[in-house]
Parts: C-alpha cells; sequence; structure tokens
C-alpha cells in the first residue's frame, strides 16, 4: 500500500461506493470498508487488491491471488473460482481499467503541494496566468505567455516568449517549453524539452549551414510527455501532436513530425523528422521511425524496431528493417536453423 | 508561413536582393517584393517558398509546387519547366542551401528576447563576462569562468568553476557546462549536459571501485550541441569536439572520444569511450559506435547501425555488427528469402 | 596530467607511499617522489603513469610504455620487462583498480567548490539537512525532505517533499528527486531524474485511462547515476536499486523494476517495467530488457543486445532477440556466408 510519506489516501469508502465508481459488478457485502489498496501480496483486511489478467501467465501471481488476504479484489469473471473465501469481489471485464478508477479515487490525480504564486520567480509582465494556477519557485515565463486556469508549474521550469498552455496543465521541475503551444490537462514530466531548434542543416560544399527553425510545437489535450524526452518544433510547418497522447521518457520527435490521437510512444524511441503516426498508433520502446514515412491508423511497431518504410493501418511490425512481425519472428528462427545445421555439420 | 508571435520578419525585400544574398540565379521581375517565407502548400502572394529536389521521390512536392500561389520560389535548374506561370524563380544547385540562406535574411539567427545581466542570478566574482553578454535569471557562474563577447546565457544554465565560453554563444535555459572550454558561435540546447564523470570504473574480486576522471571536454567553433545530449570529460585525457560538428538530441559521447570537423551526429546515437571520428563523419539516429575504434574520415554510419570495428575513410556501413551497407542490404535479401523457401517447402 | 584549472592534486607523494595506498609490490627507489599523474603519452619526470592491460591489444599502448618518460609507473607483472630503464615500477594484479586508487589519493573524490547553505535556495521549514551539508543557489527542498551530513546538493536541483537522501551525497545541478529514499554516498549527474511516474495507462475501448503511480524509488548505498538518466518510480510496489550499482548517461528504468547490488548499467539502455536484474548484472550500452523477465545473477548482456526472455545466471546474451553469445556470432557469420554464396551463383 502507498507510503503515506509521499501519498494520502481519501478513504476509506465502501466497497459499493468503489464498485459504482469503477462500473464494476459487486460479490459480497457491499458496507464492507476499504481504506487502502494494497498488492495481492501486501494486502492486509481493510484494502482492496487487483489480478490483472494480462499477468496471468506468471505463476506466481495466481499464487498470491489464493493466498491473498484483501477484503475485496478486482478480478475477470473467470478468476472467480479461484478467490479466496470470503473475499469481496469487484468483476470487470476490463481489470486494469477498473484499477485505474479505484486508484485514482483513493488518490486524486495532480500533485498539488502548493498553492499560488511563489515570489521568488521571474513572470513577464505581459505574461497571463488563469485563476488558480500555482507557480514554484525559480520558475521563468517570458513574454506574453498566456497559461490556462488551474495549472501547475513547478520549480526550474522555462516557459518562453509567447508559449500557450491550457487549464489545469501539470508541468514538472526542469522542463523547457518554447514556441509552442499546449491543450488542456496536459502533463509534462521533469526535464522534458518541448519546441527547441530541429535538426535541420543544407549540406554544401561550403560546409554546413543552419537551417532558421520557423516552426512551432504544437499539443493537443490530455497528452503527457515523460521525462527528458525532446519535441524538436517544426522547420517552417509545425510539428503536431493530438489530443491524448502518452510520450514515455526519453523519446525523441524530430521536426515537422505529426502525430494523430491517442497515440502511445514507449521510452527511448524516435520519430525522425516530417514522419506522420495516424490515430492510435503504438511504438515499442527503442523502436525508430525514419524520417517523411507514413505509420496507419492502429499500427503497432514492435519494441526496438527499425520502421524504413510506410506501414498500413492496423499492421504490426518487428524487426530491422521492421516487417510484418510474423514474417520477422520466422527469419529469426530460419536463422537460427540454419545456423545449427551449417554447425551441425 | 512562420507565427509573428514567435518569429519577427525582417522582410520585405526584392528577389533582387534576396537572389543575390542567396547566390542563386534570377529568373523573373527582379524587383518584386517578398514579405515572408512559406511552405508550397501555404504560399500566398508576396511569398517566396522552396522545392527542396531531395524530397521530389514524394509525389505530393511535385503537385504542391504546380499548384503553389507563392511569388517566388528557390528550385533546381530541372525543376524551371515545371514552375506556374509568373511565378518568379531563384535556381540554385543546392535549393536547401539556398533556402537556408534566404531564411536567415528574413529571420536572422539567434533568439535574444532580452538584454543585460538579470539581477536574480549567482555569478561569482571571479568570473569574466565579455562586453554585449546577456545572462537570464536564476543563472548559476562559478568561480574564474570567462565568457567572450555577445554570449547568451538563458535561464538555470549553470557554467561550473574555470570553464571557458567563446564569443556569441547562445547555451539555451537549463544547461550544464563543467570542466570543459567551448569555442565561438556555440548552441547549446536545453537540459545538454557537458563536462560530467565519464563512466569509469575498476573492477576486482574486492568490487566496483570508481576511477577519477580528470579530464576536461574540449569543443571548436560553430558546434551546436542537441537537447539532453550528454558529453563527459576525459578521464585523463580530454573529450575532444573539433569544429562546425552538430549534434542533435539525447546523442551520448562518452570520456576521451575525438570527434574531428564538419561531423553530424543525428539523435540518439551513442560513441562510447575513446572512440575517434574523424572529420566530416556522419552517425544516422539511434547508431552506436564501439569504444577505442576508428572511424575514418567522410564515413557514413547508417541509421541503427552497431558498428564494432574500425571503418574506413569515406565507407558507408549499416546493421549490427555494422557492415558495408550494399552487403547488409542483400543480408536482409538473403534472410528474407531463405524464409520464404522454408516456409514454402 | 589533469588540468589544474579544474583539479587540485594533493601530491606529491613518494612511491613508497602510493604503493602503499594502492596495495602494489614496488621495484625501484621508494623515496622517489610523485609530483602528478599522467597518461603514458604525456608523463614527464616526476609524474606516475599506468599500463592498462585490458588495453594492450591496441598496438600503440605498448610503444607509449616503452616511450614512457614518467618517473613511475603501475604495471602488471608481465609487462615489467617491457619498462624503460629506471622507471619505478608499481606492480599489481589489477592494474586499473591500483590506478583508480592512485588517482584518487592525487585528486580526492568529491568536488566541493562551496560551504555552508545559499542564501537564494527554497528550504521548506519542515526539511532537515544533516551537519556539514552545501546546498548551492536555486535549490528546492520540499516539505519533510531529510538529508543525511554531508551532503552536496547542486544548484538548481529539486529535492520533492518527503524524500530521504542519506550521508555524503553528491546532487549535481538540474537533478529531480521525487517520492524516493537514497541511501549514503550516492551521486547523481546532472540532469537525472529520479521518482516521476511509470508509465501506467489501462487502455479500453473508452480510450487510455492513467493508472496512478503509486510507488517510490529505493537506492541503496554508494550508487551513481548518469546524466539525464531516468529511474521511475513503482506503479504500487517499488523500483529498488540495490547497493554499488552504477548507471550511465540516459538509461531508462522502469516502474516496479528491481536492480540488485553491484550492477554496471553502460549509456542509453533500457529495463521496462517489471524486470528484476540480479546482483553483479552488466547491461552493455544500448540494450534493452523486456518488462516482467528475470537476469541472473551475473549475467552479461552485450551492447545492443535486446533480451525478451530470462537470462540465466552467469550466462553471457548478445543479439535481438538477444540468445548466448557465441550462438549470435555464428548467426552473424552463417548470414554472411548464405549471402556469399547466394550473390556468387
Amino acid at each position: 500500500m502507498p507510503d503515506s510519506r509521499f501519498f494520502k489516501s481519501k478513504g476509506p469508502f465502501s466497497v459499493y461506493d468503489i464498485a459504482e465508481h469503477a462500473g464494476c459488478e459487486l460479490i459480497g457485502e457491499p458496507t464492507t470498508m476499504i481504506s487502502d489498496i494494497a498488492t495481492l501480496r501486501a494486502a492486509q483486511v481493510g484494502h482492496l487488491s487487483f489480478l490483472n489478467d494480462s499477468f496471468l501467465e506468471q505463476p506466481r501471481y495466481k499464487e498470491e491471488f489464493k493466498a491473498c488476504k484483501a477484503s475485496a479484489c478486482i478480478v475477470a469473471e473467470q478468476h472467480i473460482p479461484m478467490a479466496p473465501e470470503g473475499m469481496v469481489l469487484l468483476v470487470s471485464d476490463n481489470a486494469h481499467d477498473a484499477y485505474a478508477r479505484v486508484a485514482s479515487k483513493f488518490y486524486p490525480a495532480m500533485y498539488r503541494s502548493r498553492t499560488g504564486i511563489a515570489s521568488n520567480t521571474h513572470i513577464a509582465n505581459t505574461a497571463h496566468l488563469g485563476v488558480g494556477c500555482v507557480v514554484e519557485e525559480f520558475v521563468y515565463i517570458g513574454e506574453d505567455v498566456d497559461i490556462g486556469p488551474g495549472s501547475y508549474i513547478s520549480a526550474h521550469s522555462y516557459i518562453g516568449d509567447g508559449v500557450k498552455i491550457g487549464a489545469n496543465a501539470k508541468i514538472y521541475p526542469s522542463v523547457t517549453v518554447m514556441y509552442a503551444m499546449l491543450g488542456d490537462n496536459v502533463i509534462i514530466h521533469p526535464g522534458a524539452r518541448i519546441g527547441q531548434d530541429g535538426f535541420g542543416y543544407a549540406v554544401s560544399k561550403a560546409g554546413i549551414t543552419k537551417v532558421p527553425q520557423l516552426g512551432r510545437v504544437i499539443i493537443g489535450n490530455n497528452v503527457e510527455v515523460g521525462a527528458n524526452t525532446c519535441i524538436d518544433r517544426g522547420a517552417i510547418e509545425d510539428t503536431v501532436i493530438g489530443d491524448n497522447c502518452k510520450f514515455d521518457n526519453m523519446v525523441q520527435v524530430g521536426h515537422n513530425v505529426r502525430v494523430g490521437n491517442h497515440c502511445l510512444i514507449v521510452a527511448q524511441s524516435g520519430i525522425a523528422g516530417s514522419a506522420e503516426l495516424h490515430d492510435g498508433v503504438m511504438l515499442g520502446g527503442q523502436s525508430g521511425i525514419n524520417g517523411h514515412i507514413d505509420i496507419g491508423a492502429g499500427a503497432k511497431i514492435a519494441a526496438r524496431s527499425g520502421v524504413v518504410s510506410n506501414v498500413k493501418a492496423g499492421e504490426t511490425v518487428g524487426g530491422f528493417p521492421a516487417i510484418p512481425i510474423r514474417e520477422w519472428h520466422r527469419q529469426t528462427v530460419t536463422l537460427k536453423n540454419m545456423t545449427k545445421k551449417n554447425h551441425d555439420q
């Protein structure tokens, strides 16, 4: 269960309220009170736990569930028979999603340790901050910046001249945002870099000439940007990120890239300049997308893939150069078999 | 065309002046006035656009050019016949380079929103700043630091004791520079880390002993370092970067690395300790260079290559372990064919 | 030899004292005085150098040793015959480790340019700093933070509410630490991010729901974390790093990861959520570890490997998907031969 040094529970709540909130079917005594959430292993009486069916291949989760002491647990329908006697069950067809909602009920979203505008900041006279904004110490806010109501700007962040940020943003410490327009409810994790120059040079016999980077970064609503991730601004068109996209840590987004809505981009992957990802694309960790190519809606790129050409909507690719994932698995097996054959000869 | 919220055009200029400045041959009325630059798609009357021949494989650029409303356009000689009627043409044998020069004429280089030394900084008494330096809020400048005239140090940057920076540097926010000597006209993007300890340990039965890192980072003139890129200082010799090198974001440069002049290093690539890159080397994105190896002048390393041994001058390599690029492409085809054959049997 | 602009030597010392300190056998005049350390190439009379046997494959080191002007040198037993006449020899069965100890004698560890608590900081009233702590300008220290004696917090660092840091920590500039408990003698390099949200989302038909990240980061003693490296806190269990682990720059550590003691993790590698590394694991640069897998004690992961399933204790793996390294080398050769054969036909 979460360390109260860092996290303050809003509980207790009754299992009835919890099931209601998470859209679960309830099996057991509705007035059972839950003080906190905990893992299967750590849970005690009065706690609620959850069995994430996507991890059920790991045998230890099954054993932990059977031995779990929690008063209540979120489960999928097919795991009801395994439940320990007396445990209240919250049945969901998406246990992970239900857990997310319950956890948010006990520990509501945004970390807001402070209120108001700290005195030791630099805020330009022409900047405008909405009602209820919080600004921590050592923040720099440039000319003509416009920040929506309820946004929280943490220490050491830099919001460059002209930047717009929507309502209820959470900007963590040491972030830089320049030449950018951000939507509502964005979360930017520490050290993320948004809006710096793209990598644009003209190479000639005379040498390397820097191409002025004159576009912007446009980010939609409900976007999350991971720690130390970099999103370059456009060269002359904009770099555009749609709504509900989630970027993990240390992702590289080159200039003029266009990302649709609902994309998930895992850590250390990179998207080269002018590539386009349509809605719902998922990039696995450490993968790379070539410049100027097109990744169709709902495509899945396996971890560590190197994608060099267009990917069709809905396709899943892997390897380098990336190919349909089944083909890549076959190639892996073929090479293994060939090697064995050659070596056995 | 660039958003005037962020970028202020120095125009208008006549096409005559522009062609002169960019070294282009002019076809059309020399007194035509240009107020701004814009993409083929977005351009209107009074704008100048450009047709980058390296992207002509993309059919849409050709169509956009034919329908372009710009008053003038930078083109290569062979595309003159495709031009819309009445468009003034600025003909160049390197359209990208010419565009870079024109864009710099409309939007001259460095972003300088401020002048003077902000009051809320820490600048050691023994530090020396040249004439015309700008220092934004919350900057830390240590003892004996020496910064050349006209340099701009953005908020939250840290210039450690003894560091030297040349003239006309642009240090973006949240940069750290320690144990380093930088040349003139360097541009360091947000969150870059220069001069921290290299990764040096002696491993023995007794455990892991840290090796003191006692070298420096030496960076030449006109070098650009991308956001969140890390350049470690030498273990006892120096880490050395030549003139005119350009590093993209999140590049790792290990201790004792030596990089020649005019090298281009794309995002998320890594150069392990004590490797040497000679003049004009290009590293593709997400590539890796093994420690203690030598990459000859003008060598090109394809994106996502893993280079484990020396590369000769002028060679182009790809894959992992990296081999001559044609060989790598053949291997890719061979594996594909073998897999098909096996599967069809 | 180290630049006195940045590094102050504590020497001179006699070779007798040095050999004693480093546990070396001494061959030559014990009263010989050494003023400084230097590379084989740069060393002059009065200097001490070292011959790192792991680099002896590089012919130039042998030549440099033969021509070396240093008054003394650390060597392995087998290289004694090659030594120049008159050179005092400090013989060690681990020359690199002996060098590390000697270098630390001349240049003792921690960089401490300052003393005391700077005035221009934000330190919450409820925070507690041990005796002898140093806090540089523009540091943010939140509520209930507890920092052990002798720790050094550099400018622009952010220590979030409730964080504990042990004794003698060195926190470099622009670091963020949140929701974390750190042991003694930790070194955190510039821009490292510790304790931010892990990448946790529940994906359903309704969209992407953020899973509150309610765990912590627990870091042991003598751990070093490289520049711009990111260690996410746990989702509900903790992310745990054992004693004596060393992380290079730009490493990604996902939520719930468990790392044992004495692990070495080279730059740009990534460890996905809930993976476990046991004691003494080494990860090569740019390698990746899949989520939820187990890497046995003492396993070695070659650079640029992509590890998708469990690795047994003591095993060395390479390639992607990673396999025993010898097997991977064989596959490389097989593919090369097949390609040659096909092409020659």
